[in-house]
């Protein structure tokens, strides 16, 4: 058993602090979850939360944009901030000795961002700059593309946004986005690393002692259901997406789907490395994952090959998905063997064991589990669940969530059949 | 201080081991650096080492390639192989008590691989999908074009191969590269974790026993000096990659090297990245670092930009590269200023310190250090060289390594006039 010391604080304005202590390492990794992400883009303004993103590190408190980076970078700071679609977010790592110096800066930008005139321009332009490249990348292109039909509304928003909104957006907007919703009713801050939980808590209250704002928002998500979608590039690739429904990150059969999504498509024995790429020779990489938002769950597959395989690549694929379906009969490679079973099990739980020590990793798991389920798991909670996934229970939850009527997203010369 | 224990063991055929021992991780990595990268391709067969790299871990010793995938997957272990330039690669993570476990394994694909001719065609296939996949993305691309032209050979070559040459590639080309270059002379293996020296030194000699071959192959490399290569590309990005020649890893100013890059274009205070992103918005990324190899070094900038503002960006770019090297005068931010060097100083000291507690990290830098240095340099002496940098031994380095001549690749629709 993995010995854990995970200790949480809520303030009274409603700020949720989440502490991992970690005390074999020299590390401290935070990560601040504002409840401020694209999801609540205005309408027509989608990419002001991932404006807001970059302006709000352009000068805060005290410091100008260039000396907020100079402080940083003294302290040894790797600092960031970017624009998910349910949260933004405000990270950093570096030695637990310099924290103290650091949350101090972090409440600078939270609470007195100087929002410059002078550096929108330049703000909007290099954010105009990372959409243009995404245009021009058709594996980012795919990956924003399959969020926008497979995840339900307002999850599946571009959270960098979109060229034909960006210029409508001004600065006011970008304000007024701040005020609305970085806030701390909803805001989750993971720590992880050599640190005193009753110092960081005490520090932290005084910093934020003055954040106030309205409480968190509801969101009613809504999804028209699974597409089917080509997007026209002309290129000797075709890139493919597929993404099937799964159970949200809460629900009890969430082990199994990570399971199956395991089984499938993580590993180099998986049976789609296996098959697309071992086997045949089709693509040079090619996965599968169980990705998770509130109140929602997928299993995406990806992979990108020449356009003249990509029909077989796409067949194979689906044989794939159409075998592990079936009842089981591990001989012949249908349904779910106890052997590969076992196999995805001692992965994840090593990778795990890893990830265990890892201030980064561990910041973001706890505050990632908060946002999702109120409370964080321990190493040894998720390792029981892992154990308990069974042949059957994996086969009763492809029974109940077929590998059928997936979202398929290609980006190539040609659009293909997707097999039905 | 940190307190560090590294060992290192030279075995009769040639083997070198080095371990670092982190006693307070529970992981452990490994990493064979084989004297057999793509630098000994045979002339017209660019692409046999990356070929090796690929059909190496097709069965070998008792297992076909399916079962050896499935241990691998079963003990948990991260594995991968991969042909460098200087060598190829075998490398995993896993946990320390698993560690005899993975060892035979190693074994078995340096010393007993099966090259079935049933897979080659698989194979081959596979590494063209990458190769292809390179061709449509153009930062890869530069990445590519830029060693070619800006490194000496045979450094140069691709590492990943060329879809020219790899047609022509047999299988039995793949196995005389083996039988050639896979050989203990040269070999340097790193291992970092939780670990005894004494127990990996002994099971890596007994496993590794047999294994004899010629001695280590002195490279003579050839460099024609600086290019300009514009590879037209239809697109409305431009993508711009510099280098400049710098000292090599080995020399004495290899530190001064490393700062230059870092106050040019590390972190978010750097000159390139206030200048050319902060300030103009002219692209989402921009950075510089140094890049060494055996006898070489150079200092690369990378960054892309729409095609018409691309010209302004190189412009922009161009100005900052002079005015590092201009008579030092802070206020007007000619020369590096004691300023930016304490803080490119501080900034590097913290990734190293985090860094030094990574397993993966640490195998990494000790297997590169001897295979550069002949010996493993520990934390406090590169803290007390980098302390060593001051602002003139910075001005006295780029007096003699002059911003001048650079090669320049660009990617875009349009080339760019270099200025002089």
């Amino acid at each position: 058993m993995i010995e854990q010391r995970i200790q949480t604080h809520r303030y009274e304005n409603g700020l949720v602090l989440v502490v991992e202590t970690l005390p074999e390492t020299r590390a401290v990794a935070c990560e601040f979850l504002i409840p401020a992400g694209s999801a609540f883009d205005p309408p027509g303004r989608n990419g002001t939360a991932n404006l807001l993103s970059d302006m709000i590190v352009r000068g805060a408190g005290a410091y100008d944009a260039r000396q907020l980076a100079d402080r940083f970078d003294f302290l040894g700071v790797q600092f960031g901030t970017h624009a998910g679609t349910a949260h933004m977010w405000l990270s950093f790592a570096t030695l637990s000795d310099r924290l103290m110096d650091v949350l101090p800066l972090c409440a600078d930008v939270i609470l007195r961002p100087h929002f410059p005139e002078k550096d929108f321009a330049a703000g909007k332009e290099s954010v105009a700059q990372s959409l243009r490249a995404i245009e021009e990348d058709p594996l980012e292109k795919l990956t924003v593309e399959l969020r926008r039909h497979a995840l339900p509304e307002p999850w599946s928003k571009p959270s960098e946004g979109t060229l034909e909104d960006l210029p409508r957006i001004t600065l006011d907007d970008v304000r007024e986005h701040y005020r609305r919703h970085v806030r701390p009713a909803g805001t989750i801050v993971g720590v992880a690393g050599r640190i005193e939980f009753e110092r960081i808590r005490d520090a932290l209250g005084e910093l934020l002692a003055g954040w106030s704002g309205p409480p968190e928002e509801r969101i009613r998500a809504r999804w028209d259901g699974p597409r089917v979608v080509h997007l026209p590039h002309a290129s000797h690739q075709t890139h493919i997406a597929v993404a099937f429904e799964a159970v949200p990150y809460a629900d009890p059969q969430h082990y199994d789907a990570w399971m199956v999504a395991s089984v499938l498509g993580g590993g180099s024995s998986s049976r789609l490395f296996t098959e697309v790429r071992e086997r045949r020779g089709l693509c040079y990489s090619v996965y599968a994952s169980l990705v998770c938002g509130k109140g929602f769950g997928r299993i995406v597959v990806y992979t990108g090959t020449t356009a003249d395989r990509a029909q077989e690549t796409l067949d194979v694929m689906w044989a794939e998905f159409r075998r592990l379906g079936e009842p089981p009969d591990p001989a012949a490679g249908r349904g779910v063997s106890e052997h590969e079973l076992r196999r995805s099990k001692a992965r994840v739980k090593s990778a795990m064991i890893m990830q265990q020590e890892l201030a980064g990793a561990r910041a973001s798991a706890i505050a990632r589990d908060w946002s999702h389920l109120g409370r964080v798991r321990t190493a040894d909670e998720i390792r029981r669940a892992v154990d308990a996934v069974s042949a059957e229970s994996i086969h009763h939850y492809i029974r109940q969530h077929p590998f059928a009527n997936p979202t398929v997203v290609t980006i190539g010369p040609e659009p293909l059949e997707v097999p039905r």
